[in-house]
């Protein structure tokens, strides 16, 4: 048990090489200024360095980091340590989990990206929708060839995964008109699906999407989740999206599609394997469109959110309460 | 005058080679079971044949038509015709409006294109705050380097017209929490602009846009307004939307900036010569991504919808009122 007022040792490691994200001291004073009654509780310190990660673990009771840090310095002697969060949604780099301290909590921040993977979820949509990866491919070709679309209104989108990076996506496409599907590991009603299905109704509902948009995690159950045959249940006018893994899709499968005209299109922000390698054939698949994995990260608000949902979570455990980012092992998410 | 029950002769001419917007008798039949009241007053008659059309037009009192067919078939004997609809909202294939005969309405179908139109410019404005130009650009290099983006909250969209093409954009713009600026002919409010000024404040607020939205009319004063000049006071940082007219655009101005990274990127739907040449420059300008003139043109709903404005306009010419979609020749739009 903490002491009500005792105080906790609170260690934040960033990574040597990262420029854009860092989480600085006054991006998390000004964090510990928005949750001034929990951050007392709390004496931080910030290390880069392996040296500086040593120095500080051995003592620490929380750990906030990112995924590829933990992977590299962990197992590591940290007897005290009650919780990690890492700031990502997808924990899926430390899976099975067994680096980790036992009885550990390991958290996500899911709740970061929803905003800015909106709008991302949203462009990708329009983007397949008024046929701009085909007119990529003719922009490569020098080819003129109109091909005219009409508005979304009535038009479905299938939502594999309908957690915090879909959410606001789906909204949008409910207010432009859109039918909204979700799938879910476990059904239930969803405040932007006109209907949600379980991951067992994937087939059945496959041949529906006029797009496809993929955010949920990667797990033993997702990985490979859309196979070749799977992804020959789609229309072949459906567009595909995914923001989540690169190895939920099996890749091949889908450039073999695309370039056969079997699809609509898609607009990738995430490949099997990244960064994606010079000779690989995503590069030119026809009728596809790519970003280089930053569908859903804001430098500007990333931080600041991502402590937010550290302090809320920390709140609620000083209360004794179960905290909503904690990552449950089994399942990965 | 026009006896208050009397018919009146319509002729609808189609052009010979088009496959997808005709206006076929169903759908003419359609649009007048919308709007049985006025479509009693006509007697149609519907061609595609230049045979057919000088059957038609030495009698016909109304003509629906293209601007392409019309600037081909006048001048033409046409003594009786009174009102000229034609299904695009830019005539100025039509200018300088010397081919009609005298005292003749001319008519555009502004109003049709907003809902499609609107899609594509989110889309567009998307498109350039996610930096997909510059991934366009990178893919067809092969190179893998992120860029990372915020979202479009707080950032200025400055839309050169305001009309029927942006409405609908500048609405989304405004729910996604962007700041609107408004450019038009004569300053006036605007429900979904922060701010409205006129044509001649241009050059003082061209630096304040982080995207510029062109759909203001090809006319006189337009053509060429975005200059070199012009398009130098841009922030380095602003995406370029045309989804007007090429010619309101210096294009070799435009790719020299684009080239050489003075300007974020262009979303462009027009060129100054359609179909783009396949030596063009255009097709290998950096962070530039097109498509071949299709962002308004909705197939499904584009001939219901300006059949509907067509009924519209001739309703209120047979109340004597007068008729909104009515050209000034002396403006051009």
């Amino acid at each position: 048990m903490i002491e009500p007022t005792g105080q906790l040792r609170l260690h934040i490691q960033n990574p040597a090489d990262e420029k854009i994200f860092l989480i600085t001291d006054a991006i998390w004073q000004a964090a510990a200024n928005r949750h001034p009654e929990v951050a007392k509780r709390l004496v931080v310190s910030n290390g880069r360095t392996e040296a500086e990660f040593h120095a500080a673990i051995g003592s620490a009771d929380l750990l906030i980091s990112w995924t590829g840090v933990v992977r590299a310095l962990f197992p590591t002697n940290a007897p005290k340590l009650k919780i990690i969060f890492c700031t990502s949604a997808g924990l899926d780099r430390l899976a099975p989990f067994d680096l980790l301290p036992p009885g550990c909590a390991l958290l996500n921040n899911s709740g970061v990206h929803g905003p800015k993977a909106g709008e991302w979820g949203l462009m990708a949509i329009l983007m397949l929708a008024n046929h701009m990866p085909l007119f990529a491919t003719q922009q490569r070709e020098r080819r003129y060839e109109k091909h005219f679309s009409r508005v979304v209104a009535g038009q479905s989108l299938l939502a594999l995964g309908v957690g915090d990076m879909a959410g606001h996506t789906l909204d949008y496409a409910r207010r432009l008109g859109m039918k909204v599907i979700g799938v879910r590991n476990r059904v239930a009603t969803h405040p932007h699906c006109d209907e949600v299905v379980g991951l067992a109704q994937l087939d059945a509902v496959l041949p529906r999407a006029d797009y496809l948009l993929i955010t949920c995690p990667l797990t033993p159950q997702t990985r490979g989740l859309l196979d070749r045959r799977r992804l020959a249940l789609l229309k072949p006018s459906a567009g595909l999206i995914n923001m989540a893994r690169g190895a939920i899709v099996d890749q091949d499968a889908l450039c073999d599609q695309l370039d056969r005209g079997a699809l609509g299109g898609a607009v990738l922000d995430v490949f099997t394997t990244e960064p994606l390698p010079p000779d690989s054939r995503v590069w030119t698949t026809r009728n596809l469109v790519m970003a280089p994995h930053v569908s859903s990260d804001d430098p500007e608000s990333y931080n600041p959110r991502s402590l937010d949902i550290f302090f809320r979570n920390f709140g609620m455990w000083l209360d004794g309460k179960p905290m909503p980012n904690m990552i449950d092992v089994k399942t990965g998410y």
